[in-house]
Formats: structure tokens, C-alpha cells, sequence
């Protein structure tokens, strides 16, 4: 890994429990559960890449910890619901037994809207320490609307509804594009640009950064997809070739194995080319980048 | 109904689909899920206790607008997942099917993190208007954060984990005291306060409404209690008893009919003299309190 990502990464890391709201010891359970969950080893691009962009762009880092926080509380509640058995009921997530199958159904049902409504209430707490200084309230304002178009119902959750719409039926590109768009680039540029906004970034650089996040994602969720049909379950750490047993729709299953790798690869390179400005700077921005390109070379 | 809280719940009727963000077509299930239930003839107090609080402390009604609907879209995805198979499996709520019944039990979810999704991404839409304006965006942050500790896991979350957790349990009169007071007490009372922080309240009247929302709170969730018991399967628009047979920790199955009446005849009058400072002012206010009081009169 390279040396600033994981820089990064073990800022979240270290922040990711303690940033939690203090939880009564009446609900301990909701706190094993969520913390079960946000300790279950992911790889925490989104939470690095905001970190990254928003310490690029002149922010402290340490400013940026409780947004990296709240990104990671967003994905990890989705990856609960996701896992549930009302959706794709998943048995196992990074080599670990899902949350609903160690705290019961109901119980990760709560954890997830737990981690959701824990993300708005950490960001805007963090805010609340800004009232004095309106230019970096602002910029913090523009960063959470961001994020949460980019997780809900114009971004993440559309996407899980039309993916969970797209089973066992026959989809067309143009769906398939939304739903990729929608599931998952849609978290991931706006994690960036909620880095880039907290850094307080002009508009030149959120227009790189918008092509970048978004090339990103969109390479990033083909690249799941295809690992999903060639991957192995120790290197996946859960069950693979479920998409297809489910019939999702997917870049694989519309267009085979190598159009999927050149259509990856092509985003890749326009992620790269977006941010080729920041060169020998932002060495986080192009590990990522990086990383997933190593996945369709092998 | 007193025709000030008919006032303003008219207006949340009438704005309460319209403040969604724009749902694009491809997910329209999604819209049409979400929709359902916001539609599904709630009574729509903690709305129009948070415009009332408003209107009274000094803001026009439509500035508050965004944030009484959020209130509804937190309202509506808690019901939705709480009827959910996972948690209560109730068939009925307000006498129409519930979502889960209707759109199924994936859609059902992912409605539920949409609503919570939007009652944020409107909130945050809404501060983007006050960017010149310090000190109308910092009363919007107060408000945003006071929704978010109340309804988090600090607040309606926490509540709803230890009322499932007291299933089937032997419940301390303290435990109950803390279940009631997450699950219900902290939503209501946060939403008055967002109501009077968006009105720019001074200290004094944020305490009162304090006093005023969580008396009220308790209370509404002691007589809800208590209708379980007495009510109909008409009077409540969904099956009765159901508390009783999930053996779940109410003051009715604690403390009996009796002795539960006057503990939230107690609080009432709390709630009534918190408040008597604005007389003649604050119908709605005064107008719930006495909506309350009739279900334990009768």
C-alpha cells in the first residue's frame, strides 16, 4: 500500500469508533453492532479519498475527520442494509459473518439507520464549532448537501433500487448505466468533492475532481463486478458469482469479460488524465486509481 | 381539530411531496414507495409542532417549511421500518396496508433510507439559501443538529433498539423511563426546538419548549400505550394488543390502566405550564396537549 494512503487510512482507522455519538449503555447492543460493522476491515477508499482531496486543496487534515468518519458511517450502513436478507441476504462481508447474522434481523436493520442518522449528526456537529467562521461553514454546508445527494434518493438509494429492480429481467445499457452511476459513483465523487469543498477548492479544481470521482466510481463498480465473475471467495472474502446467480445486471453479463476490462481501463485513464494537474502531490488520488487498474492486469 | 394546527398541517400536507428531491424516473418505485406512506393520513404532530414553534418565535412559516417535512420524512421512514417483518411485522398501520405489505420488504427498506436520505439532503438544500446570511444559517445548523441527536442513537434509534431488546423481558420502571424517552420523548422535543431555534428563540423560551416536548413527548407515548389496550382496531387504524403479545415494556402492562392515565395526566400539566407564558398565542401548542388529554378522558 502506498505510504500516504495508508497515512490515511490509519486516520480513519483511529478515528472511526471514537467519532461515534456517545451511545447510553441501556442500547450497548446498537454500539457492538455498529462498531462490529465499522471494524470488519474495509478498505475505506471514500473515507481516504476525502481526506486526501480536502488536505490537497488546503485543509488540515484533521479538520476532515469527522466527514472521513461520517463517509465511512454512510458506506457501512449501506453494506448492512445491502447484506440483509429482505435484499441480497449475504451470509459473509470481508471474510466475516454479516451483521444480521451475528445481531439478528431487526437489530441490523437499526444499526444501519443508527450509522446513517450517526453520519448527519457527526457532520453537523462538527459544524456547529464554525458558527463564528461563516467562509468555512459554507464550505462545510456545500459538503454534506453534496454528500447527501450523492448517497440518496438522486444517488445510492436509487441505485440499490434499480439494481434490486434489474434482477432476473433483461436490462439495457442505459439502465445498467444508471444503476452504476447511481450505486456507487455517485458515493464516491461526492466524497471527493466533499473533501475538495472542506478544503475550500475554487471551481476548477471541482470540475477535476468531479470527472475524476466520477471515472473512479463508475471503473470501480465495473471492476467489482468483473472480480465477482473471476474472483476467488478467499480473495473476494465473501461468496462470489452471486451476481449471476441473481441475474444483476452487470457490465460481465452484458458485454463479457474483456469489453468490461477496456471500458474500465478507459475510465481509469480518464480519471488519471482529470487529475494529472496535481502530480507528485496527491499520491492518494493515483494509488487508487492505481489499485483497481492492477485488478484487471492480473 | 383547532384551526390553527388545521393551518399548518394543510400547509405540510400540501408541501410534503413536493420538498422530495427530484426522483428520476428509472427509480420511480422508489418514489411511488416513499410516497405511500407520507400520504398514508398521519396526524403530522411533530410537523406542525415544529411550525407552530416557529411561526411563534418569529420566522415565517415557509422558511421552516424544509425542515417540517424533513421531520415527516424521519417520521415516515421510522413507521415504515418498524412495521418492517424484520422488527414489529405489523400488516396495518393508520388502516391501509403497510409499505412493506404493498412494495415489499427490500423496497420497504430502501424507502426508509430514502426518506432519512431526503429529510437531510432538504435540510441541507434549504441552508445553501442562507450562505450571506450567518446568522439565519447558524439558527439551521442548531435546528439540523437538535433532529439529528433526537431521532440518532442517541435519541429514537437508541429507543427502538432497547424496546426490541425488552421484548419478552422483565422490564425496570427505569428502563421503560429510558425507552420512552428515545423512542418517542426526544423526536417531539427536538422537533419544537427545531421549530424555535429557526425562529431564532432566546434562551428562556428554548427552555420551555425543552419542557414542553418532552412532557409532551412521554406522555403521547404513555396514552399510545395505553390505546393499545383500551382502543379498537377502527379507533387506531391498525391492530390492537399487539404490545401485550410481543410482551413489550409499556407503563399500562408496568403500572396498569389506572395509575399510567394519571402519569400522563401529570405530564400534560407539565407540558400546559411550560408553555402558559405564550397564552393566546400558541394554539397549535396548546391544542395537542388537549388532543392528548381527551384520549384518557374518554
Amino acid at each position: 500500500m502506498n505510504a500516504e494512503f495508508k497515512r490515511y487510512k490509519d486516520i480513519v482507522e483511529d478515528n472511526i469508533i471514537g467519532c461515534l455519538p456517545e451511545i447510553d449503555h441501556k442500547s450497548e447492543i446498537l454500539y457492538d453492532s455498529m462498531k462490529y460493522s465499522l471494524t470488519s476491515g474495509g478498505k475505506r477508499i471514500r473515507s481516504v479519498l476525502l481526506l486526501a482531496a480536502a488536505e490537497l486543496c488546503g485543509a488540515s487534515f484533521t479538520e476532515a475527520i469527522p466527514y472521513a468518519c461520517a463517509v465511512e458511517y454512510i458506506q457501512t450502513y449501506s453494506l448492512i442494509h445491502d447484506d440483509h436478507p429482505c435484499m441480497d441476504n449475504d451470509d459473509y462481508r470481508r471474510g466475516k459473518l454479516t451483521n444480521h447474522k451475528v445481531f439478528g434481523d431487526g437489530m441490523a436493520m437499526l444499526a444501519g439507520d443508527g450509522l446513517l442518522s450517526s453520519a448527519y449528526e457527526v457532520m453537523t456537529k462538527d459544524m456547529l464549532l464554525y458558527l463564528d467562521d461563516p467562509e468555512k461553514l459554507n464550505r462545510r454546508v456545500r459538503a454534506i448537501y453534496e454528500l447527501s445527494k450523492g448517497t440518496g434518493v438522486r444517488g445510492m438509494v436509487a441505485g440499490q433500487v434499480a439494481d434490486l429492480e434489474s434482477e432476473h429481467k433483461d436490462v439495457s445499457p442505459d439502465m445498467l448505466a444508471f444503476i452504476h452511476m447511481n450505486k456507487t459513483a455517485a458515493f464516491i465523487k461526492s466524497s471527493v468533492m466533499a473533501g475538495a469543498y472542506i478544503g475550500g477548492a475554487d471551481s476548477d479544481v471541482l470540475r477535476r475532481f468531479s470527472v475524476y470521482g466520477e471515472s473512479l466510481g463508475l471503473a470501480f463498480q465495473i471492476i467489482d463486478d468483473i472480480q465477482d465473475v473471476i474472483g476467488t471467495k478467499e480473495s473476494r472474502g465473501k461468496d462470489v458469482g452471486g451476481d449471476a446467480e441473481a441475474e444483476k445486471a452487470t457490465y460481465p453479463a452484458l458485454f463479457g469479460i474483456e469489453k468490461s476490462k477496456e471500458y474500465a481501463q478507459e475510465l481509469l485513464d480518464k480519471a488519471r488524465n482529470a487529475i494529472d494537474f496535481f502530480k507528485g502531490k496527491a499520491e492518494s488520488l493515483f494509488f487508487v486509481i492505481d489499485y483497481l487498474e492492477q485488478q484487471i492486469k492480473d
